[in-house]
């Protein structure tokens, strides 16, 4: 029997994901310690007096008011979803369906695969040969398909840092991105953005097509609890608000985001911690024979070696669990390896024979 | 300056609510009762020892299994969302972009809302002025859109229970929907059907193209949680499982519906409860001078009074909260009424003059 199911979706492979269990788990990019104990008890005692039954807030707006807060936004300019890879999907339907998305390769999968699914024309900028983005190529694609009139415009997603190679763009690379035609929403993936250091607010605030994303799932150690959002500008949230399902954000969610936005103490050490480590690890993996590492301003590394297959089952013989990317071309032999403990790194570099 | 947004969202509205506080909220269909304490207790311990800086699982395949042992349904045609009002718009995204919805009005207000987002092509079929579902009026349309080459199949919405009316369909009208041409998804919400006794989960296990939505937020007394699901062919979820966010489900509410589903006991008796409370109310309101009840299979009632405005005004002056549903001219003096607990209960209806 025929399924009523668009060509797209059949034709969409799942998304690239096999778990596996390890000791060692440096393969998400998640924080390297769990949220804080003291901050758990206090969300389960909050969360123990609230209505579960209830609907809560049409758009979260106590928690978009904690955000606006803590970024100094406007609250009417924050939209926050269950992840911000929701957003992803949204900000397609929002800007991009029957139009245009333009990212780069290598690149977080899910801007491309959403972009399939839902049917918007995709184009992805190869990164450069030393894998940093190609910007001019970027902008060429938007006005090339500018050019066609079905496709005009729609939404550039770029990553700041990138991932998987924790490259960063220089300011003035991503403000000639969003001087393009205001027909393209210009989305800046900041999932990483503790860790090097950087931050697009003042260019969002400045260009009302440039949006930020944001998410609780890295530096504050919230992957588990699936919370993300946007920074827009009022116009824009105001109409991507549409696309978010009503009472979207759960209580539990709200509660612990809440919390977590009152204690940012805690998340600013860690990422201190994880810098450090981080260029702990890169300095010891350049006394590596056969190893290269890439300068990274995120919480991982990416790491060419002679063979994926074999690095990645040699670091899972001793317990440790990594990312393979080598099903792109041009990361032929790399693996990603998450900053963890000072523990688990050390594990890791004796893993590497270092 | 123009924004990069479409033109569908642009003339879209925002979803219709706009919060009241008032001590006795009949507004929402949610449960009467909050989520038993000795529940909330046991998530409460359950999630403390969870890590919460870990992803979930890619598609919350334990939540899954739960929910399927519990619906005695295939766990690979179980698909689970932040909300079932998150599916709405994920079906149209898998079988209705560029097609057609088809739906009853008046009705959920989501159906048409998320079709116009998406650009899909919108029949709502006028209830009958009973105001039960017209399904020769609701199959035409689906054939009347066959004919059309651009908007062949799609998805028809169609509520068992009907919220505002909380009337039924009888299994016969539902199986010759379910019959129409395979180009069409057929999905029946039943968010309510736990208090009207129905299930089409017969139907849908021998029809592919028939796909049921249920939620948390109603009988299970989680409408804060924000989770819902789809029960589906195992071909049909395993398309739509594309489209779900990878990771979606947070470890909170993985916890939290595991524990309802262990403990399905403490739901059938308040769904009991409702099921009586309901019946009592109506019975009490045919003494109204003015106002009449319509027979509800759900945990709400619709009355038609001569002014809804007046109605519900006089009602929150007693400190009771209903929802008008008098912006469809069909309900013209129309509001709708959650059932409460028993004490609530008697507060509304000696508010109502009873």
């Amino acid at each position: 029997m025929k399924l009523p199911i668009r060509a797209a979706v059949l034709a969409s492979p799942n998304y690239p994901f096999v778990p596996i269990d390890a000791p060692v788990k440096l393969d998400q990019n998640e924080a390297a310690e769990d949220f804080p104990a003291s901050l758990k008890a206090l969300v389960l005692e909050r969360l123990g007096r609230e209505k579960w039954h209830r609907y809560t807030d049409l758009n979260a707006e106590t928690l978009c008011a904690a955000i606006a807060r803590y970024e100094g936004w406007s609250p009417s300019g924050v939209v926050v979803t269950t992840g911000s890879n929701v957003l992803i999907s949204l900000l397609i339907q929002l800007a991009a369906l029957d139009k245009s998305v333009v990212t780069v390769t290598p690149n977080f999968s899910l801007y491309g695969l959403d972009a399939k699914l839902l049917g918007a024309a995709l184009t992805e900028v190869p990164l450069r040969s030393d894998l940093t983005v190609d910007m001019d190529g970027v902008i060429a694609a938007t006005k090339a398909k500018g050019n066609a009139a079905a496709h005009a415009g729609g939404v550039v997603y770029l990553p700041q840092p990138h991932a998987p190679t924790g490259s960063i763009l220089a300011a003035s690379e991503l403000q000639r991105v969003a001087e393009i035609s205001g027909e393209w929403l210009v989305v800046i993936d900041e999932a990483y953005h503790q860790f090097a250091g950087t931050s697009s607010a003042t260019l969002a605030r400045s260009c009302p097509n440039v949006l930020i994303l944001r998410t609780f799932s890295k530096a504050w150690g919230l992957a588990g609890l699936r919370l993300g959002y946007a920074l827009a500008s009022d116009e824009v949230a105001r109409h991507l608000r549409k696309l978010v399902p009503p009472f979207a954000i759960s209580v539990m969610q709200q509660i612990a985001a809440e919390v977590a936005l009152s204690n940012p103490g805690y998340m600013r050490e860690r990422v201190e911690r994880t810098i450090r480590e981080r260029e702990r690890i890169a300095l010891a993996l350049r006394q590596h024979p056969t190893w290269e590492v890439y300068a990274s301003a995120a919480n991982f590394l990416l790491i060419r070696t002679p063979d994926a297959a074999r690095a990645s089952e040699q670091l899972l013989q001793a317990g440790i669990l990594v990312r393979r990317q080598d099903a792109y071309s041009s990361l032929a032999g790399c693996i990603r390896v998450t900053v963890g403990t000072p523990e688990e790194n050390d594990l890791f570099l004796r893993a590497a024979g270092l």
